[in-house]
């Protein structure tokens, strides 16, 4: 019963398969192995974009921070949702790789940004001088923070704004392939054909040890990049062994089915949750994270029974009188089990 | 006979095997993993620092880079040699991680820094005011960027130095192994009884995918660490296959082995060379990398039977006059077979 | 009619007359001139502060980025108001200088910053991680960009909170002077006494050419401010031209003399604005500068008779219905006539 | 008798007349004021160069840094001489600026830098990788550190040289001025049409109390410079008081005579150096500053008879057995007396 983060979950067999293959012999380094030339064609042809950049690091992070600094200039703002990733959970890594640019919240519900709050606030950045920080670009995360999704039709409306104003797109998608299955697009039209300039796309939250790919759908920028990856420590020597994971990844769908798999169990969390007096969700479910309020009574048989997961917003202390609520973060992974979220919920139920 | 690097090098079964382990089930996030607590308490005890911070990160750069960022102001000097790392092939990360400090290259043979010269800049810029960059750390590298190696007792002369004016050591220890079985003494010689800081401790080149220890011997600054790694890119959220791959190095000393066997094929390669007519060393082999010259045609011979290797100086052109001769780079790793280390000598000799 | 901005003003004649003075002969350079001795004395005795650091710079910019970060770490949070200068007109200078610490608006009622809202911001700051922005330090303006004044008791209630989480606190005091008199206290209630560790005092919105004093009130940050001023270039080979100003302006108490002539002028404009029909203060005057809401009539009447000033928040078309209103700022400066404001006030009621 | 440098001089007559004239009544701020414009035109029509961005600031260390961060990226090299004042005396400004760019020393004789150097090294660095930090820009300085000077062709050659690896060059003219009028050709001549693209136009060693002027010749960076000098705090609301210094010193010639007047007073004592039993000079005289050794017998005489100037390399004990010798920088200003010259001579001749 671990519903604290998709990164808590392991890697599937053929991914460690893959590992064990790619370490046959020895490899040409840096990415000049040809193992990413395979992922590299893979994600053109998926996202239709036979001209895009494709980058491999490590982390979600180094992604995110990597893309920004590749498109956003130190004195310009990055406009972003008040919760999104990298405002509140990268300790200022999109500040140090762009050199100062300011991340500038825009509200919204539901952990979107709201087109007309974005419009307004690149209305009035239009007409600034050279005492103000310039508009440098939009970044938009799906599955949203809140666990909630963007259909490509709003992304497209934040975009055609953000493009108005020459500004380009950034999409955090840490957890796209939660989004994308449960909107059931293609990659193109969640992405560039939505105007998204540049995508970080989550493998890690989806079943790999620490591989996400940067795609560059304008590959002006991508030399850029590469000369930014490597300065910040995020160019791999044995770089097969992020090929590998991503094209396992790739392969036969994978990437689909392990997110199918984290949204179903998230259904079921989501179906169960419905079932328990007193709990609502905070938000519609968009993929593979629900955001709850519980009574405390049962978030104690909860925790009395080993589930795990965190209060959110974070630091709610755990005890708390019973006739109060708490709010809660579920996320299930690819490896969520039907049974864990079963017994979950009959523990929240008080019937175990 | 693949001598490009030790970074083309695979992975041996324990790492594998300690993966598939490592991937049961569910682990906690961002190096709360039961076995990073294994790995820190294994390198403490093996580098006798009860005390040492310990992390863990993916790249050379990376460690390196944070490593001085964390030990020295962007107003400061750090002083390395003219080929080391650091200054040569790292893109700037260390300028970019430390905020702008200057990296100053210290002369000196064989690829180690002259402690007169050493003790003459620091004389010099003991004195300066506030114009001038102001001294900051020393940066030393073991083995040495031109594969020979300080022994304790020359990193302890250029570590009283520093400690005379007050700085901060590092030992950029990408193959830290390879020198530490070569020289035959303990890791706290090597490194804190000797004068250093901070250590980045050299998994990836020696068997690992990808991982890199820092241990920092004064904790007082581990905390700053911790943030600019996290602000970096560089904290993993599935840290558990850091940890996994670090633990299953450290354990049976699998590491020293590793890099026992890798100076092995290279004292083979040695007196191999010794015996290919017109062929001499560039510098003392200190471990498991070579730096040789080699007659042209012995050269093409060697490139005809699909050796593979650099030249170094790089960019020097692959063919050339017959009676020329080319400067190579040979690096053996723990994979490296004797076989295929006497096909290439006999390449060379044009005995094939 | 000149209601811009107190930059608009000039600088009176001591301050000339200083400047002829010091240009005798030949100076030492960089701050060591005799005069600077004089300013730091000086500085120290008003501010009852004789460890105080004391340096001087060219615009308020520099000297908040130069405090800024002498004492917050990149990865770090500076406190402010929505509106302070640091966060809305500086180009993103504090992000620049600090290398990438993050500005947090903490809200409040006219321009000041509220004690409850940065308690609640400070107590949430407290419980994070390493993921998140850490707790930096508090900047406070006095006058605030909104014309209002703190008391030091309001100062002093802040800095508690600040020193409670071990924070320091600056104070942009672009206005100081105009404050200070205003509230009829000494300089170090108004700074060190009520909590303040490093104060940037405006010398060039009060009478001088462009020059700020930077008074560290704790000097160990001292050397840092010196290496962080020359890396910013900001460190005058000319200083002396610098320091005279400054030295005449704190002669004979002339710098209180001026913002008591502003503070007047300002006072004889919102008496006059009560006279005319349709308009309001938007906060209460706390020393030389007001915003206030005219009717366009109005506007347009004083606009044609030649007065000058910026509607705000800017923006806003100068021209619109008769029926509207719109925002303004009126800045009086040491130099604004009485007759000025009187013609203004005239226009404004239509009776010109 | 001082010697020590330009920048103890003060400012003529002129300059202290446009500043009084300047402070009359109220003047737009950040530039937008009457006189910038006919800076702007004036120094346009100087050197021949109609669409030149032009703008001022305050320090020759912003001039610069300024400068090299419009046209260098973060990741690149800067080429200089090892004594270039960028890489010697602004304490890593350069690096702050330009975000943590390398500044890359190339040899050449008496402070120049040498053609051949730079080739070998432009063409090391056009074959470099990813790893490698990239080619950026080269920044000469006329006068050089060492007071030779470049003739237009020698710069041409240099410049000829970037422009074929695509870099973009800079001149650090902190005493252009200087050259110019020793080299009587016209500033086209010394900086555009020998392929200067971005001019430090120094006048503060020159008669100014603090403004330097930087020419951008191809005015497409223009707005990234405004931006960068903001964000620096280097734009001055009172920036009349820049522009009237600015003004009065291109007016009538100002700037040319006083260049004229410090090298004949440098010219008097290099002649007067030369009836000095056991001097030399170092370098060639290429304007107003001279690098000499003297016997330790002469400069203990000029010093008892209170002449002041640096040992150079700076650090040398001023003290010393009378039969060595000691090296001295000698830097003559605008309002250098030749009385003053020949006492000084006389003093180190003993005939005093």
């Amino acid at each position: 019963m671990i519903f604290t983060s998709d990164n808590a979950s392991g890697v599937p067999a053929p991914v460690l398969a893959a590992l064990t293959r790619a370490n046959e012999g020895f490899a040409p380094s840096y990415g000049a192995d040809p193992l990413m030339d395979q992922v590299r064609a893979h994600i053109r042809a998926l996202f239709e974009a036979p001209e895009a950049a494709v980058y491999l690091v490590a982390t979600g992070t180094a992604a995110n921070a990597l893309a920004l600094a590749t498109h956003c200039p130190p004195w310009a703002a990055v406009y972003c949702t008040p919760i999104a990733h990298i405002e509140e959970d990268e300790c200022g890594a999109p500040e140090f790789y762009t050199g100062g640019a300011k991340l500038v919240p825009i509200a919204g519900a539901d952990g979107k940004m709201d087109p007309q709050a974005l419009a307004a606030r690149l209305e009035t950045a239009a007409a600034v001088g050279v005492h103000n920080v310039q508009k440098g670009m939009v970044s938009l995360t799906n599955l949203t923070e809140a666990g909630t999704r963007y259909a490509p039709a709003e992304i497209a409306a934040l975009s055609a704004l953000a493009r108005a104003h020459g500004l380009p797109v950034h999409l955090d998608g840490a957890r796209f392939a939660n989004a994308l299955v449960a909107e059931g697009c293609t990659p193109a039209k969640m992405t560039w054909r939505a105007g998204v300039d540049v995508l970080s796309l989550g493998g890690t939250k989806n079943g790999l040890m620490g591989v996400e790919a940067v795609v560059i759908f304008d590959p002006a920028q991508a030399w850029e990049f590469e000369l930014r990856r490597k300065r910040g420590g995020h160019l791999f020597s044995k770089h097969r062994y992020l090929s590998a994971q991503m094209a396992a990844w790739l392969e036969d769908d994978l990437w689909r089915d392990l997110a199918r798999r984290a949204n179903a169990a998230a259904e079921r969390l989501e179906a169960g949750l419905a079932t328990v007096p007193g709990t609502r969700l905070a938000h519609p479910r968009g993929g593979n994270m629900l955001f709850a309020t519980l009574p405390r009574a049962a978030h104690a048989r909860a925790r009395a029974a080993g589930a795990q997961y965190y209060p959110w917003p974070p630091h709610q202390p755990d005890d708390g009188p019973e006739e109060e609520e708490i709010g809660v973060r579920l996320v299930a992974s690819w490896c969520t089990q039907a049974e864990d979220v079963d017994r979950f919920i009959t523990a929240l139920r008080g019937e175990g």
